[in-house]
């Protein structure tokens, strides 16, 4: 589930049984099950089954886990926009685009996206990727705007409503989806696109 | 935004400035920021400006504030069921009218059913809560199977897939919508169904 982390990283190796990724990857788990303000250092070393003073030697506080597990979600999120289909076509193909894409860091990296998603603001380093993760919402409602301009999308839904339910559908994703539930993330990716674009009425079209 | 709660209640009437509406509806707010794992009975009386002991005057545990509160929620969610248009017309008909109606509860009591959507089920009182939520779902997804059999709704989408995308659309809602927004809970309300059904795509219907 998590990717490497840049190397500029303040979690170091060394200690046999645990790397980066795998401190990471527990803490955000404890985090998404206890909520991060409840989460101390001393709860994660149990879950980790080591020391707090082993914790330490991986990442210097809970803040810096907080951050480089925001940074697994934030990372691909913000990376979309960088692909050269982010900037071709119609504006609905490229709304498109991006909510395919999004929908794919949403179910790769699950757990992280859940933490991002439930942050409350509450300290520097939660401030900071709200902010990021409004910027990255903000090319979704410019879209929105630009493709009802062009007369693809309807627009008796104002922009604003019509970005917000097309986040709120495919965030929740990430409080369903299972990797080995009854459909996979291509069908589950289909699947939300025809009905945010289609709607779930039978038609003849 | 709380309704009475029944005489049955722990919590006791009396203190000056506090009743018992007051009381919760401060402390769901506190765990909705905090978490409420996270939220002591120290900072909960710290955030009423009353001592501790003063709570307990009001109430015998954290705990049930969490059941009184999730009851905010709850009570009016399970209450759709009773109402007569929950039985009449066509599967289509009634699931709108099921989507409709919580829609109306979530935005009547945001801050309770917010509560209600990030349980974590660490405690009882948590499981109970998240059993009798999975019995409300549970009308939902048998009208979404209805309404595809009687062929209203595609079935292309397989009916839990189609029920989870249409709860995490209207659940969404808790998180974005504002009273004192730019659209009306009546606009919310009549969009959302447009979305969910029509689609966002223009179209010549």
């Amino acid at each position: 589930m998590t990717a490497s982390i840049a190397s500029s990283s303040p979690i170091k190796r060394g200690r046999p049984g645990y790397d980066q990724d795998s401190v990471l990857s527990i803490a955000v788990e404890v985090f998404n099950k206890h909520g991060y303000d409840a989460t101390s250092m001393g709860k994660l070393a149990e879950n980790l089954g080591i020391s707090k003073s082993a914790i330490y030697h991986h990442v210097p506080s809970k803040g810096d886990l907080l951050r480089l597990a925001l940074d697994e979600a934030l990372v691909p999120l913000e990376a979309i926009a960088e692909d050269e289909r982010a900037s071709v076509g119609t504006a609905e193909e490229r709304l498109k685009f991006f909510l395919r894409s999004t929908i794919r860091v949403l179910v790769k990296r699950q757990q992280y996206v859940t933490l991002l998603l439930r942050l409350r603001g509450n300290t520097e380093i939660e401030r900071d990727a709200l902010q990021r993760r409004r910027a990255v919402d903000r090319r979704v409602s410019d879209l929105v705007v630009e493709a009802q301009r062009e007369g693809s999308l309807r627009n008796d839904i104002d922009p604003r409503t019509t970005t917000r339910l097309l986040f709120g559908t495919i965030n929740s994703l990430v409080e369903w989806f299972r990797e080995d539930g009854n459909v996979t993330a291509e069908q589950v990716e289909e699947h939300a696109i025809t009905m945010m674009f289609d709607g779930l009425h039978k038609t003849d079209r």
